[in-house]
């Protein structure tokens, strides 16, 4: 059975991979790190985790940790991730990380946005882990740089479109909202409670980080530099995202045209539901699942395009689609451990 | 004392008004009805108001309504008002109606979205409450139609711009997000807390029976027909909208240009309120108070114009703007009764 | 493989039971009757169980419901299930009822707090299904008694204690706080959104159906008639009860006495975990889960043990119970399709 | 015009004290200071206020605050009023303080719960702020120790009933929820905003330091010792205590006994509304408001007497209490500046 660790294993993402993870049928989690909580039994930071997992986490040690496990998941704050996996990777681990670290394949791009970049070799052979897009890459990749959850929730509603060329690329616009757990466990008055229970708000409006990741994505899919107008919004709940997306139509097209659009792009992939008739994704559809939910309509009098996608941000925006990536890796059904029923309400 | 009555004062507008009225310095509140609480003290209705009034629900009699009071505000679903409006005008009532009924100057219009419309005539002589930009009309009006929650979210931050001609009015697309309370105190699985609560969804995707109401504005102010994309969504709280308008610039402008822009057409108002420097409104930030807070970026890379308004749906978007239309109206200060103090959380 | 159906699908603990039973390794859902619903599949009233269930629901017909399934959970409103069980019982059908109608074994009780008992003669038989105090009835039984959410978060912490006899019987206060889930998917201005958001109250004062059932087991219990203060109260929340126990010592005990006495109570039952040290339950740690945490503190100054429990009222409070009683029943493993891992948030 | 300051301003109890200064009548509110914002403008630390104060955050300088102010408010932590207050004092101003420094007449008691206390001669002459009980000598004092949110809720409906002796004192129990603005501004994983959203939990249980403040007043009610098993327990909403009391019944009594002995107790007390028949308080009903509504029940079969208040803690329970002794002492109308009307909803 493959074992997996997971590094930082104590924030929001971490822990739920250790969730997924701990009913994942064919892996074993064998080792947890965190730098805040070395030494401590992981459900005494989580106490939903009594009775469930016994590991303790530990500090971060690399040879400790290529001990213990193949499949090593780091869910650590960018910059961090790239001084460790290049050591994994030699000891012959498969890495999935989900930060930026390994999402760009420009070095240039990532160091605009982010910080220097010290692995670059490593973005020639790492692969950006939207699975359904991606696949056969992912298949054989031992580097994967998971997608972003806002990424997600855009570009899998608007692959499809674009590649149709219904769209004209011109005119992306993307507007997502996103539950409090997108911004961590860090404590900040953004998220502390009475600051953020009745706030609906606008942030990092058209710089968001997410934004050239998007780009870098749609430009590979149109074949030439594709921009879009993003902005992302805090709303009042634990976990989700919808995003509510604005093309215009480059040419005349049909609801039927859409739907079949994504049915038949989407027609062997099991994480994507598609909604028609007037009903549309709901962020308490997906809660806890690895769903993205697609809706759409045609404004006609406007001649746009309105794409709708509701995803949980801590699944199928991060620890979810991480653990995708890794079936998909090891060569198991790419749904193993990432079907549990959701939940009515 | 200037006396005043509240037909349907149950619903949550129509509580927002009493709520107001009973604090305004200028006025009496002498009357309330409902069909659904008639002979009910309003105070076993809405316990908060125990000890703050005494009132008693009635039937919705004109007689009676128009010996009690002298201005009349209608909180009633639409259809209901058109049918009570010209008795309570004949008798030289100034009258208040904050359904879609006198919103409309082309009855088309609005019997294409609403239904067939009773009082025609009206619709010559009704104002458009909108207080900011049509506050000479307003002076001298016996009958206002107050505007949508949603219209007054988006035309209050796009007048400024479109009457500037900053931005190609043939690219303009509004995202709404309202709190709960917009969908009203009527029972529905929607409005259901267990289906609400971490739940955010959009509905009436390009559909809302707003859009043609922002519509009508935007084609007066532009002088040719103006449309308009609008998705609206429901967010788990209970008050409040933020709208992001997304516009393509006509023209290269600079962030001072629009501060400048919104600064000089706003100096009079005492409810506009403005952010620039990269901060945004919130709706907690005008929780229970009449003000409407604009913030503002540029997305040069792809010559747009982001604005960003946030307001209480049930002040601003309703029972607040209802009552400075009153103010107006009776020549008050604009403010009497609307100043009170916005709570810090 | 056992085949299952639920009667009553589509409130919140039929649609609770649904996930349970979608998910359970050993049963195959067979049918789903909604008497609102009939005809509609399931997922068009649960959109998020797309892809998960094809289920269509159906009328409560018992012939078809017989050739369905071997075993029957009634999630009905309480005087349903006892005009179905006995064709039920009587056809060999293995019954479930999360409703109150099975759980008194004297119907002069149940009749003084619901209604006229038509089906007195199964009470002889139906077992009360609290699964960690009468695991050995319920494995005997075919027809079982769900506890009401209430009653199974008063009692697993209180059994032990007084049958320790730690407490003085005449002491007993319990102070419950719900989820709003607790109430039901029927609509009601206590469950609409605006007036359960940011409200908490008690009801039911003293006052409610769940205390005679409480006193019934609490009386068997102790041998003597036994009564208890129960007061409950709604949380802004949609999910958990959290119950306060307050019991007067009638002895002198240490903490540690209180802990071994749960310990060595509760050794062989996976679904109830202890705190201790300071430390809590908090409905955040079970939600979804089958759990019941217990936590417990002396407060020596006033003689007095305090007793903490922590449930989700759909799943330890209703479905999930039930789920247990059937997995007892069948001679399953009592842990089949309950151990989902908890969420970290 | 009295001129009045407010020394730690940007805390959740400071910043309600500003919000009911900016909007009371008889009063000029002249000085902020805050450790943490000295020289920000206090509309860039809370939004809500633009339009609303010009103030700007100062350092807490004594000589400053002298200069610009007569009354003084303190919302600091504790340990710091009683090292500025006797210098204010000294100079002639009166001094309110929101912290546990002067609320306790014995200096043992404080410390045995707080720590060392600097000012322990001015116990001697600080008057417990509990308005309703105490207006005369707060009518007369220079120093006022206002109440803890949870005493406020305690006490106000618990004195009445001890002092008519319809209790025995021997047998009670206070269980309290609180919103998380109880906690403070200050960041921490409890009021994180994923942490609180859909979490129930006790804390503090049975060792909470306002548990000695209430055995205090109670104390000095009896006239013997007094003690009281109390259980804080947080809920997921931003404001308001619901306070849930038990207490053994001294002699038989009618419902009609306790109304009466509420009616005629607080019969000029314009803050305190009383609920009977079935009917019970509701933190909604009090948000923003300076009411303590009380609810009571008789549990004849147990012989109980249960009583249930509703506070905002921010207000009645900290900064609007505050503000009652301000007008107390000052004689102003009690009201002055307190009577906002209840939001609906």
């Amino acid at each position: 059975m493959t074992r997996v660790g997971v590094i930082g294993a104590t924030g929001y993402a971490g822990a739920e991979l250790v969730r997924l993870l701990c009913g994942h049928p064919d892996i074993e989690l064998t080792i947890l790190t965190s730098r805040q909580y070395a030494g401590v039994a992981y459900d005494a930071i989580y106490p939903s985790m009594k009775n469930v997992t016994r590991l303790v986490c530990e500090d971060m040690i690399v040879d400790r940790i290529c001990d213990k496990a193949d499949v090593v998941f780091t869910a650590l704050p960018h910059k961090l991730p790239m001084t460790i996996a290049p050591d994994l990777l030699h000891r012959g681990k498969k890495v999935i990380d989900l930060s930026a670290d390994f999402r760009f394949t420009d070095a240039a791009v990532y160091e605009s946005f982010y910080d220097g970049h010290k692995a670059k070799d490593l973005l020639k052979t790492s692969v950006y882990g939207l699975c359904e897009i991606y696949f056969e890459q992912i298949r054989n990749a031992d580097l994967i740089g998971v997608p972003g959850c806002y990424p997600t929730s855009v570009l899998l509603p608007l692959i499809p479109v674009l590649r149709s060329k219904f769209v004209d690329m011109d005119t992306l616009i993307a507007d997502s909202k996103s539950g409090v757990s997108g911004a961590g466990r860090s404590l900040s008055l953004t998220t502390h409670f009475c600051e953020a229970n009745e706030s609906f708000k606008a942030y990092k409006v058209a710089t968001h980080r997410h934004n050239p990741e998007m780009e870098m994505v749609l430009s590979r899919e149109t074949g030439v530099p594709t921009t879009l107008t993003f902005v992302p919004h805090l709303a009042p709940m634990t976990r989700g995202i919808l995003t509510t997306i604005y093309a215009g139509l480059s040419q005349r097209i049909s609801l039927d045209d859409v739907y079949d659009c994504f049915l038949s792009f989407y027609s062997e992939c099991p994480f994507i539901r598609l909604f028609n008739g007037n009903k549309f994704p709901d962020t308490l559809y997906v809660r806890g699942t690895n769903y993205c939910d697609i809706g759409f309509k045609l404004d006609e009098r406007n001649h746009r395009l309105i794409l709708i996608s509701a995803i949980d941000n801590l699944v199928k925006g991060a620890a979810g689609q991480a653990v995708q990536n890794m079936n998909i890796m090891l060569g198991l059904d790419e749904t193993a451990g990432l079907l549990g029923v959701p939940f009515p309400i």
